[in-house]
């Protein structure tokens, strides 16, 4: 998926929403606990009951690491589900990878060629061979780490550089020579909002990925006010806002209720902003 | 395992050798294809071979992870040999995860407790609820990403701060206030070999991880000049060098004599410095 059909999914649904697949096997409701594969039944039943107003799903690889062997398994079904049954989804493995070249082209390997994700979330610590492995597939997207929503961001990424403010900015500058609209994003934590109109100087027309609302405590009209361009640039991921909104037989239906909520936010916002 | 033991080991076998099990299902002999399982068969050739004259073992986790479900069980499987066969060895994931908090927490459950490495490699770019996590855990060890030995290290890692020389100094300084030398280490690169005189300055006792020597280009006496203290205070590793010095049948024993030469180097650099 390309830059266009991206924004074009955006303007269809009326949704810059992504759902972080954040799924954990002692969170998810009790009645599932017996099922074959509980991890990727709590998957489908939340990505058929959302599927149609978001635009992403995120899965969380930590979540599936955890569980070994199994985890991989409901991982590859969960992809696959969405694959066969919403090919119109984008979809994003949240990893936050990076290693030397020979070993960051395994990780890139890994999440596209046997998962066939559309992007990976990856760390920019180890500079140019960390990440443009990632950035030899066509139509394949890495989203690169910035500005993160937590408090740890503030022990370097706001790190003040002799010649720029921030590191983060300095990260934001060269990463995006690497690659281009098409195929690169960054992160930037909804807790950081005011950051993000310093941040659009530099790169105008990138997508964001901003996780942070809800649960984190970061507001999205905020975001969409000093982070938003004409053709929306923006994915907002809401993770445990939606998953665990009622742990009863009934948790599809509200996680549906609160996505809902947000995409009619969204849908006024876009409303006012995108072209 | 704490700093006194992981010495106290390196003192006996006369080595400060970590061998890197970055096993690559295509690098492997043909011989070995038709196994069960090549990856874990590889690796326990290699490891009965080399098991006396390496301190530890590092699987990087990447060349497990991009064989999906089976890659994981392989992994699994050569965790459990080495803990029943060799209670010795100091186990350490190369994995160089991090994430925000209550992810990182997945992580550092996955790595010390399903698996039950000693140490997991992570990166600091996103702050100290990245790492906390992985330091509740006692007798558990953080392998923080410094200085590394890939050409992208100049990127980001050696930008001048407005106080400070280097990111990777700051890294250093803010990180080992969180843990201590019992629970903590860094990686540096063999190929910085020059600034880890000033690394010391910093950080006089913590075991430093040392990639890069053999394929990357770094050399073992620089490093030893530069960084070696009176407890050692080192663990170098080898991956290409020892794993596929031959493709034949004698794989693991070619293994051994290229692991041998540079534990006699060890041998002779601990004789002129350690206590």
């Amino acid at each position: 998926m390309n830059y266009k059909e991206l924004v074009n999914k955006i303007k269809m649904k009326q949704s810059f929403l992504c759902i972080g697949l954040d799924t954990d096997i002692d969170k998810i409701p009790n009645h599932l606990k017996s099922c074959d594969d509980p991890v990727f039944q709590f998957n489908k039943e939340i990505i058929d009951s959302t599927h149609d107003i978001t635009v992403a799903y995120k899965p969380n690889i930590a979540f599936y690491e955890c569980c070994g062997e199994q985890g991989w398994k409901s991982l590859k079904r969960t992809v696959e589900y969405i694959r066969n049954q919403y090919p119109d989804i984008f979809l994003i493995a949240d990893a936050k990878r990076g290693d030397i070249g020979n070993t960051s082209k395994m990780y890139a390997k890994t999440f596209f060629k046997k998962y066939d994700f559309d992007a990976v979330t990856v760390s920019p610590y180890m500079g140019s061979d960390s990440i443009k492995p990632f950035l030899e597939y066509e139509s394949k997207w890495v989203i690169i780490l910035a500005l993160t929503s937590n408090t740890g961001a503030d022990d370097f990424q706001k790190l003040s550089l002799s010649n720029y403010n921030h590191l983060y900015e300095k990260v934001i500058e060269t990463c995006q020579t690497w690659g281009n609209i098409n195929n690169t994003m960054f992160v930037v934590g909804a807790t950081q909002a005011e950051m993000l109109l310093e941040i659009r100087k530099i790169i105008p027309e990138h997508f964001l990925l901003i996780p942070g609302i809800g649960a984190q405590g970061g507001d999205i009209n905020q975001v969409a006010n000093f982070g938003m361009t004409f053709h929306c640039g923006l994915l907002v991921n809401s993770s445990r806002n939606i998953l665990y909104a009622s742990s009863g037989t009934d948790f599809a239906e509200i996680a549906r209720k609160n996505a809902q909520e947000v995409q009619t936010e969204m849908n006024i916002i876009l409303k006012k902003t995108v072209l």
